[in-house]
């Protein structure tokens, strides 16, 4: 099993990413291959005291960051450690691509270069998050802005082959309130199809609340509406989380307290394309890269996403 | 200075709204109407021994509910405590009036019966968060799901109003990145003509996290987005609480985690009608009840929205 990974991908790349690589060559049993600018990689490696031994490194002369328009992975960024390693994997180098870069140019460059699974017209990115009675998965949390009703539709149908461990999983819809009529022409349309397709079990209208209280496996949305609501969670919990440490918190009740970020030790998977890549979270640091390996490692094995998010093994 | 409450309206009316009418004239120099069934009225004060000697009760034969369409309050509930309640208002018999009702059906009655400002075409319900820095006000928080690019910009005018303490409040919109080119085609439309009106400081896109950090003083959002985010940040700040409580969190820590819960102890404000409308929250108990009269009481003598929130105090 080999892992492609953008080593300059991240806020803390390359660092965070070729410490990560070493953590997880000592733990799994697996091939990784870095890519990014050689001469530098070498050279954070040799500082850091981190053997290459077992890594290959490629190269690719420059990096596409989130300030770069996403289509630039085709043009002035063709050479970039993101483009180069989804062409890798394009070309069968590897099992699975692994970035903690741009989402946008992850999704743009992934269907550009990787291609999307045939019928499946938008990509949706899939991230789990924790509830009360175990964890439910996001999809899309941001790959497709602007959404169609039947985009949604799709997103829901797609879903369910990431969960062989469940027969019908739940699929809500995210809303401002449980009746059909609730939400924007985008969330009513969605509704109406939804409950009308008889190869999903369409639970209904999910409000955040109910998400978090585990009344469904899957909660559909568009990825501007999934964005927000994955981006407030994180805002809102550390916002809480601050406040409680400035009035003397507990690093137990801490770690307790960042259930969220602890689900999202893994990454998220792009869904709906002809190959895998899984999007690591901006600010990984050695630790999460690690876990995402160690998730991309278990969907490579085919045991669904969920088998391998780190909010899996809360149960 | 007299006030004008809807007895009927939330989860736990009439006996929040009657118990928080008395913390209310112990605390404060203001007259009450209370609005709903006379008979229930007096036998629920009866039976808790709240004493109605100083409150007005007019009588009103239903209640609206959230199950309710909200257009049925010009029809079937033509007589409910909201409806008669918003009558009230606009025939000058109080000057502000509250309810913990249905936001739909308040929204649509204030519209219906109370009337909108001249030339504002959509109502917004503006909502006090609690930031860094001090607090945000979010606007739209669920009045007009269905917005237009313009329909932002009205609430981004409307909302310097709100805030008389501050010459030129910092006005942000809610996105999913900082870039002009982020978001749906409504952002991106909404942020041209945001960025080109003169009348208001526009300080560019706000991520979540950003709005937390203080870096706005008005998060302009579209309801259905808006309310997806008050609706996200009180579920994920409840649920990170419920783990901590069950990893045995202090009493004294647990108020410090309700940092979101104490900045909405009062109400939120109807913003673009002819008349003073503040909606409570549907959960709101007798201590909620009172928070939101004391605001009331403090918009209606001009000091701005702000001056009255709960949160306003925390600086």
């Amino acid at each position: 099993m080999k892992v492609i990974i953008d080593a300059f991908g991240g806020d803390h790349a390359p660092a965070s990413v070729l410490e990560g690589c070493a953590l997880a060559i000592n733990e799994f049993d697996l091939d990784i291959i870095c890519v990014g600018d050689e001469e530098k990689v070498r050279k954070e490696a040799a500082e850091r005291h981190i053997s290459l031994e077992k890594m290959e490194v490629v190269h690719a002369t420059s990096v596409i960051s989130c300030n770069d328009p996403p289509t630039k992975i085709r043009s002035t960024h063709a050479n970039s450690s993101m483009a180069v390693g989804l062409q890798l994997l394009k070309d069968g180098a590897g099992d699975i691509f692994i970035s903690a870069g741009s989402t946008g140019a992850l999704v743009v460059g992934a269907v550009l270069i990787v291609g999307r699974l045939e019928g499946v017209k938008h990509p949706a990115i899939a991230t789990f998050l924790p509830s009360k009675s175990n964890c439910f998965l996001l999809l899309d949390s941001g790959a497709t802005i602007d959404c169609k009703a039947e985009t949604l539709e799709q997103f829901a149908v797609m879903s369910t082959k990431l969960m062989p461990h469940l027969k019908a999983p739940r699929i809500g819809l995210l809303n401002i309130g449980v009746e059909s009529i609730k939400g924007t022409g985008l969330q009513r349309r969605a509704f109406e199809l939804l409950a009308g397709n008889s190869t999903i079990n369409f639970v209904g209208n999910i409000e955040p609340g109910a998400a978090f209280a585990g009344m469904c496996d899957v909660l559909v949305a568009d990825g501007f509406n999934g964005n927000i609501f994955l981006k407030t969670i994180e805002a809102a919990s550390a916002f809480v989380v601050g406040e409680l440490e400035g009035a003397g918190l507990t690093n137990e009740l801490a770690v307790v307290a960042r259930a969220f970020d602890s689900s999202r030790a893994g990454g998220s998977l792009l869904v709906g394309l002809n190959k895998l890549v899984l999007k690591a979270h901006g600010s990984a640091n050695a630790q999460t890269i690690k876990g995402a390996i160690g998730q991309a490692l278990k969907v490579v094995k085919g045991q669904g996403l969920h088998a391998g998010s780190g909010n899996g093994d809360r149960v």
